[in-house]
């Protein structure tokens, strides 16, 4: 089977795209903005995994449907998370790739049933690690998805849970060398929930490019301060095309290209 | 509805039981024991959340059927943990109170059916802290599972994680008078998973005793080196019974019993 | 040489007093109160290490005077912290023992002092545990202590550093048994900087003592909201002598006495 | 007074040399390397604060007289840690710039000492991050450095304890831009000690240099495997010379030189 592959040897692969799926207007924009960036990835939450369960819990199918929409406008592939059992084809007839968050990197009936429902088709997935898992227990735990026989998992490292309060998670940019040593499997970079501000994205992103990630994920929004979830960790579309500029340089120096 | 509490004012609750449900000899041995110690409840895995996918990962439906014989025999109740929104229906045909292990307590979705399924029968629920979450995201999301109106919760701390190795997890017992302060939920100590060796479970046992704790979780196994998982943790019968007089004295001196 | 020893078999050295000595009316009060309770030793800080150097860092050589008039005037003993090489020899000629704080544990240049200093006198040394030390490096440190030949160590837990911020430090309660497995030396608990808030200093204290804990060490003082540091987490002298009641129920209940 | 600044703006100052002073060929060799390579420091170990009393404790003084000469004959300027107070002016009679290490972050009396020895000569300072320090707590212990009128200081992440043990100490590598957004001292990133290991120190090195560090300290030594201290995390020349040009590339995309 045909798959589209989150990496290319050479390539960093740019996963770009709001927290939570709020309207058209908004996933057009964004998807504009990637197209016209050079970019192929639009991601969007649509089924949400928040603390509280008076917090806003994302459109459901609905977010899908506009997700998918703006993405075919641009030409663009599409990524979401999935948390839980019972909607893993309903995502599947809509995105591209599957995400699998980091309150279930250990809900292994949700890696099971993922690994299986994808075991034919390849549809990548996207694997982050737990917020207080080891290297070696995330390492392991990709066998519940790869055991039904798709290859193609890509980790995600999103930072862990540590004491310092000065950043949202604690980015463990070594994860980047220790998996690259210890597994074949590629490594995502998602640089805004451990910044949790933007004004720490630009220096995360760009150390997570130096030490060799092989995709980036870096939440965007047309305007962050109206952001249903995470605003303040968002980029604008400005801020981000500015950025992007930099994460080229550095690409280039570590002998890569942004795609 | 009438359902079975965990917790009744001035007794502390005793959860015991082996780790995994492993055969009908293995159950009935426990469930005898605890019944001649004037105890009222049954506890064993039958759906097995385990770091690597080639570990044992339960007898499933055919533990429950075991246990449920066993628990039957002897006049317990029993207790067992859910791992997936799909078998939620299954599991509550065969036992009396669930559990929400440390890897799931932020699957929200499972949590959210859990609450549903249980909103009418209230069937108790207990309910473990993430191994990294803070106590507020753990109070949290119990509202997850209450706004069903299932009142019938009981919070489980169970040991988070830290840098610190000589323990399996550390048990953070300030937990119990923390979840007192801040909460009506009654409040577990499992003292078998921080341990994770017998040499330390008496210790950690007493202190949650003397910490005010309502209910009590200890690991026991008829032979904890055949044990298909978690055997150094697990007290044999002779141990657990002599153990359990210890206790019953601190429980004293803080004005209760364990039941 | 003779010497005062921390702990005898079957008993728990209380060691109370305020966080800082701060007037001699203070100190006489405290002293007085722990008299009256049948109470051994008086504890107060001379020397503070503070995370600020614009915070009050204690009255020195003369809140060693004070706290020594004190003691005498009751037949108590003393301890007190030492942060500096170069007032060893000073702190000494006031107190019956010596405190080294978490922050120092791994000062070894002040440990080998400290060890030197007190190699023929064997005055007692309370050795806490840093912050983020592992038993192992905690257990290691002591030798730079014992090396010159003085054996009488005690330790002391004291609560460590994680993501939990519901209480100032976690109290790692485990460390109890682990110390008593693997060393010889005793172990005391201090219950007031984990703890952080004197509301969660009773089941703190309580279960230290029911986890087998050899001493306990609480802050008390005559006027908490005064107190010129950690005012919120010290127990006023009514609020201990109540405790003091409910500690020796349990300590009775594992065969002990409160000294 | 006229001092050797650690940082010009536009540059990242490499501090390299081996962990430990051992002997005069190994400090040569290292010495003529770096003047070699364009670079200006050599940093050696003579004091050294082990876990262990029975492990290497550093050549004192004679291992600053190896140092001093080895720099003397290249035109380096040295930089060494200081562990006791009372070697403050031995040390500074011999280097350039002067080291407080993690373990002495919050030994805030040698914080004054050396903050009052230097409030003159205004030498330059490095002060690590102590391994469980919040970055709030290491800018305040500054204070108590600079209170004395030197304000030639430098910070230097080196890693945080954390539960993962893949590698020795987790680095913090936000700490770089969050440093730079609160304060106006230039920031160092020790890249060895949280490595642990050569394998990840490029990833390491090259991800501090894109996130914007001031300066970087990395462990280089003849040869590795005959070092008397960690061994396992310094580089061989050949090696650090290989990593210096790709580190150069990443500086310059981001505009600076590595001097």
């Amino acid at each position: 089977m045909s798959y589209i592959p989150y990496h290319e040897p050479g390539t960093i692969t740019m996963l770009a795209g709001p927290c939570s799926i709020e309207d058209s207007e908004q996933m057009i924009e964004v998807a504009q903005t990637l197209k016209r960036l050079g970019l192929r990835w639009l991601r969007g939450g649509a089924f949400k995994p928040r603390t509280s369960p008076y917090s806003f819990q994302g459109l459901g199918e609905e977010g899908l449907q506009i997700m998918s929409a703006a993405a075919k406008q641009c030409g663009l592939s599409t990524l979401t998370e999935v948390v839980d059992t019972k909607n893993i084809e309903l995502i599947m007839s809509y995105v591209d790739a599957l995400q699998i968050g980091t309150r279930n990197m250990a809900n292994f009936e949700l890696l099971k049933a993922i690994g299986g429902a994808t075991a034919q088709n390849h549809k990548p997935i996207l694997f982050k690690r737990g917020m207080a898992a080891t290297i070696d227990e995330w390492l392991s735990a990709t066998e519940y998805l790869t055991q039904g026989g798709n290859p193609n998992i890509m980790l995600c490292e999103r930072g862990i849970r540590t004491y310092e309060t000065a950043t949202r998670f604690t980015l463990d940019i070594a994860a980047v060398p220790v998996i690259h040593k210890r597994s074949l499997l590629p490594i995502c970079v998602d640089v805004s929930h451990p910044a949790g501000h933007v004004d720490l994205v630009p220096a995360l992103a760009k150390a997570a490019i130096a030490a060799g990630c092989d995709a980036l994920m870096i939440e965007i929004h047309p305007c962050p301060q109206k952001a249903k979830s995470d605003g303040p960790q968002q980029l604008t579309m400005a801020h981000f095309e500015e950025l992007l500029v930099e994460l080229r340089n550095i690409a280039a120096a570590v002998g890569k290209v942004i795609v």
